[in-house]
This record gives structure tokens, sequence and C-alpha cells, in this order.
């Protein structure tokens, strides 16, 4: 069997996605800018695919602009709100220590330009309180930028709360939806959301696809400068079967998000339920506030890696964090921030299942993952000396 | 009849880059970042792909990235190279008038940050001669970024030359090749060019997907920051299926590109002995040193926009320019860097054809063009000022 349960670092592109772009990789192939028909049927579609997006969102379409993807979205973000601060005076920013890497690395860059980052750290239940966003501001905070949802543990963020204590004082609020849009109901009017990234292929769109949202009125800084495409915002030809693509995605993800969501959660239930019987596990992340198809475990005495080996080996895709970063030796910088012991954060499972799961799917994870743990550990010093009770269980 | 004659501005996608993605967009669709067979067959097409580019331009794969296009391209080849220059005291770049706005808009941005910039003036052959770019040479230049072939005029640049008195200085030397990949033979090494720019439409390939030739040992900064992706130098989950189809398109390019030549440039040769015979027009840029596909006319009393709808009514899709700057009412920078007087540079044509054309084709737009010409002066008060001697013929 074949079981793709990976859905956080990628989806399969949909059919309906597919068939969004297939016009712009055949007989539609004009370029936007161009002003004869072929052109204008281009422009036409971006246009229409800006609405959609829009309207997914709760936002104008000339507050949305098209990039790359979800990565290309928050590197703009920061540094246009950066740039508006320091206009201002203003050069202190506000995210957390469990951000994506395009968030983390950015802010990292800004901090050697002379900005001053403040990283909170989530509480040990994946959760950014308002409280503490509201404790660390400062006169001279000029942007408050905290994911939607966490990438690998799930945990959803109290946006709307953030939002609104950002608002009241005048600060630039960004959030990175990369994880949320397409399987939760985003409304930035209701939210309060100055800025919002998403990625298109997280919701069965393909790859090198993402938008922005940028609240009217808020300044915008190019990343990329040339044309003028994009209002000027964005410059390069139009990825329009991306583009495209993207919008589709969007929109039939928002069209069924109650049932696959309902759906999703159903499987990811289950998993749990099965999974947390192997002993010496838990389960990181409180699940109160929870994209619907993630689940992240920990598993003491096992090698994160060579688990993910063994279960590709059976058919099964799933990760130890970030597919953004698996090639690192590291443990998740996730799960240290919440307060998973290095030697227990070694031993992560990031398991995200999606619509197109099926629960014989669940079951087969169910059968196969129980026995690649306990493989795992039978081969593992650490488990041994645990078992041996030379080392002490953490969990 | 139907004839696509602008394909500097965007070509359609090819039966082969088609073929190159649908495997990345159906049952390929693993995060490349991802540990298991479905990620690792993704990161495996992309190492294949970064093979074939490499191959295409006598390069080696470990110094080709893949961005999101021709323009994010040049703008992460000016900036690295500009804060290569800045660590070492040296802020003056050199480039010229011509050039696409990817580099003059973030030649601007640098001149505002602090940098000084030459840029040279094209003769009116629309060439930049070694000469020029070695008399601007300064103690302090730390790039020469000088474009391969002109998108508008099609005039092909000494690289060579230019490439061999950087070198012999250590100055970087970028050439911007989007209008030269895969339509002409590009030898990195034998042209001594440090970095190279390209854009994956232009050949065939789908819109979004471009790369960048950095030679090896010279330091690139990413403009997006995020995961690791690309060696740690582009950060976002790439777009395989795009990735693919560049490297796809790109072999075929190359694979034909005698023959291919040959052909459009047969077709371009007809157009012009056609369309010369038309009074008071001229041709732009000398045709002895050239892109084999485009060639750039002015009409004299002929207003460009106006003439490219009449064409469009025919079926006819062409450009007054740049697709990138057709929403501007001002005439090419480019017409006007090689010396078209501005009322001339109004009335400019460009076609540019490939090898999906044919001489029937040619054969339309000679037919179909000139009485186009006709039409539009008749309407033109300005024609009407020539035509009675009240104003002076400038060609």
């Amino acid at each position: 069997m074949f079981v793709y349960a990976d859905n956080a670092a990628t989806t399969r592109v949909s059919r309906t996605a597919l068939d969004a772009m297939m016009p712009f990789l055949t007989e539609q192939y004009g370029n936007p800018s161009s002003l004869y028909g072929l052109g204008r049927n281009a422009a036409e579609a971006i246009d229409r695919a800006r609405k959609t997006v829009a309207d997914c969102l709760h936002a104008n379409p000339r507050e949305i602009i098209f990039t790359s993807g979800g990565s290309e979205a928050d590197n703009q973000a920061l540094r246009s709100a950066a740039l508006i601060g320091a206009r201002k005076g203003k050069r202190h920013l506000i995210s957390t220590q469990f951000e994506h890497h395009a968030i983390l690395h950015t802010l990292k860059k800004l901090e050697q330009e002379g900005f001053e980052v403040t990283l909170l750290a989530p509480h040990s239940d994946g959760i950014i309180y308002a409280e503490d966003v509201e404790k660390a501001l400062r006169e001279d905070t000029c942007l408050v930028s905290v994911m939607f949802a966490n990438n690998e543990i799930g945990t959803v963020q109290p946006v709307k709360e953030i939002g609104a204590l950002c608002r009241e004082r005048g600060i630039l609020f960004h959030t990175d939806a990369v994880q949320a849009a397409g399987h939760m109901p985003i409304d930035v009017e209701d939210m309060q959301i100055d800025m919002l990234s998403l990625s298109g292929h997280k919701f069965h769109a393909p790859k090198g696809v993402g938008a922005l949202y940028v609240r009217k009125g808020i300044y915008l800084e190019s990343l990329i400068e040339g044309g003028g495409q994009e209002r000027g915002k964005r410059a390069g030809t139009e990825n329009v079967a991306g583009i495209a693509a993207l919008a589709a995605a969007l929109k039939e993800s928002c069209l069924h998000m109650e049932e696959d969501a309902k759906k999703t959660a159903a499987m990811r239930d289950r998993l749990i339920e099965g999974l947390s019987r192997i002993p010496h596990s838990c389960i990181n992340g409180s699940l109160a506030h929870h994209v619907p198809g993630t689940v992240n475990l920990c598993f003491e005495g096992v090698d994160g890696v060579a688990l993910l080996m063994l279960l590709d080996r059976e058919g099964i895709c799933a990760s130890s964090g970030s597919a953004c970063n698996s090639g690192s030796a590291d443990p998740s910088h996730v799960l240290l921030s919440i307060g998973v012991p290095y030697e227990v954060a070694h031993g992560s499972l990031r398991l995200s299942v999606g619509e197109y799961n099926t629960m014989e799917e669940i079951d087969y994870l169910l059968e196969v993952i129980p026995r690649a743990v306990a493989a795992v550990r039978d081969m593992s010093p650490v488990w041994a000396e645990l078992l041996s009770g030379k080392r002490r269980h953490l969990i």
C-alpha cells in the first residue's frame, strides 16, 4: 500500500487545479502584458484569479499580489513592514520562535541591518497567547508577525485577538497562513490582518506560486524590480498557469472546507487514538486549537530519520518536521520552542492527512507505524539504556 | 489567419516542455526536500534539470540555481555583485541604457543605496562596444552588466570581448541572456561570463521559471530567505514541474538551434525585405549582430499602439517594444537610447518570429502590415502634416 501522509509538506495537484492550468500551458500562451487578444486573455485570467483569491480571504482584489510562493510572500511582507517602520524610526519587530524559516531567516537578516527582533516562545501547548504579544509591544514596535497555524505541530494561533490588539495600536500585523489557507476559514477583515502569506502547493495547486494579501493603503516594497507587473509591486512575467491553478484550488478548498475538515479530523483522531497507545510516546501541541489534518508525535528512544526510512520502505510518506529543513540533523526548532527535550525531539514524526486520504490508509498507518517504532527501538542504544534503567524516561 | 509574431514577449509551451512537466503535476508530486521516495524523485528531477541547463551553457551544475524567472535572476545577480563590491569598498556599477527594466530599476535602487551607476549609451547600431565598457571602467568598478541580446531590437552585444576585459581586471561580468538563451550559442567558459540570467518562457518553457548561472567561487546573496533549497541561495519549495520543463525546453532549443535559427532568419529576412518597402520606415539596430527572429521597425506618422490594435483585429500578435512595458504611453527607452527621435520612436513595431511560424504566415504579415500602416497614417494628423510639408520628414 502507498500512503501519502505528508500533506503539510506539499499536496497532490488537484484535477481542478490542473484543468485551470492547461489552457495557459497550451493555446492561451499570451504574455499578460501584451495588448492583443491573446495577451488580454491571460491578463483577464489573472484578474479573475485575483478576485477569487480575494473572495476566499474576504479581501479586495487590489489587496492581492501573486508571488512565486509562500517564502517570497513572507520575505516581501517583512521587508515592507520593516521599511515602513524604519521611516518612522520604529525598528522593533515581534515574532515567534516557532515560525517557518522564511520568517526567522528574514528577521535574522533584518537584525543584521539594525532592527531589533523579539521572538516570543510559544507555551508548551504550542500556542502564542495574545497577552504574550501585548507584553512584548514597545513604543517602537512596527510589526507583529505570528503564523496562523504552525507547520510542524498544527496548532492554530489566536490570530483574531492578536489582530485586534495590533490594530488598536496602529501596529502592522502579518500572518504566515501557509498551513491554514484552504484548510481553515480566513477573514482578513474580521481578523484585522494587515498582511497574509499563502502558498498554492499546500492546497492542491502546483509548486512555485503563492500570494500575499496586503491591506489597502499599506506600502508594499518590491522584492523583485523590473516591469510593472502586479501594479509595480512584483516584477516578472506572471506565472499565468500557476496563478489560475492557485485560485481554482483555493476556491475548491474553501467550498469543501467544512466537509474536508470533518473527514480529515476524523482520520487524524483515529491516528491519534491508535498511536498514543505506543508506550513512551507523546503528542506535541494542544489539539484544542489545531488544523484538521496534522498530528505530531514523539517516541522516546527513536531516531526520527531512521523511522522515516523504515516507513518509506513500507510505502508511507511522512516527515519528522518541516520538509524545508529535512536535510538538517538538528531536531526541530519548533519542538524545542515548546519545551520538548532535545533527546525526545529527535524522535518526532509528523503525519499530515488530507481529503485525498482514506480510512483504509489510516488503518495501514496504524498497522505499520507501531511495528516500525518497535523496530527502530530494537536497534537503539538509547532505548536499551531506557529499558535497563541506565537512563531515565522523559515521557 | 492567426499569426503569433511576438516570440520575444513569450513563447508557446512546447510539447516537450509540457511532457516534462506532466509527471510533476500528477503522480510525482513530492516535495524535493522530503526524504522518502516521492520526494527523492522530485529532487532527482531537479538535479537532472540542473545538469541539463549547465550542459547547455557549458557550466557546472553547481553553478546553476533556479529562480521564478529572468527578473528575479537579474535582481539577485546585481544585488549579489553590489554586495561583493561594497565589502571591498567598490561601489561603481556599469551597465547600459537599453537594458531590461529588471536591470535598470534594480540599478536605480542600488543608486539610492549609495552605489554609483554608469549607464553606457549604445551606438546607433544598437551595439555597446567593448571599448565603451573599457573607457568607463574605474578603480572602484565592481560589476559590468551588459545584456546578451536586446529584447526590443535584437542586437547582440560583444559579450566575449566584454567578458575578457572584465576577467583581466577581476571585475564581475553579468549578462542578461533572457533573449539569447535557447536561440544563440552560449558558452560561459569561453565567453568569460561570471553571472548569466535566463527565463524559461522565452524558449517554450512555461512562465514563472528561470535560472541564474553564477561562476564557482562567486558569492551569491539570497533574495528570498527561508529553507535551504538551492543550496541556501534561493529559498522556497521548488517549482519542480517548471524546472523540469525549462531544462527540457532549453535542451531541445539547443539541439535544434542551428536549423531553427536558419529557418527563423529566413522568415525575418523576408519580413525585412517586404516591410522596408513601406515609405518613411526604418529598421532599428544593426542586423549584422542580431538574434535570428526579431525585427524592429519605425514608421513615421504612425502611432504604434493604434497599429497594434489594427493588427490584432487581423489576427496578428505583435508589439511596439517590450511586453513588460506595454502599459506605458512613453516611447521605448531602447529606441531613444540608440538615437531614434521621440516622434519616430512612437511609431515602432517589433515582430519576433520563431520556429513555430511559417512562410505562409510571413506572407500574411506582408499583406496586412503595409495596409495597416497606411490605414493608421490616413487617420494621423502628423502624417497629414508630413504630406503637406508642414512638418519635416525625419526618416
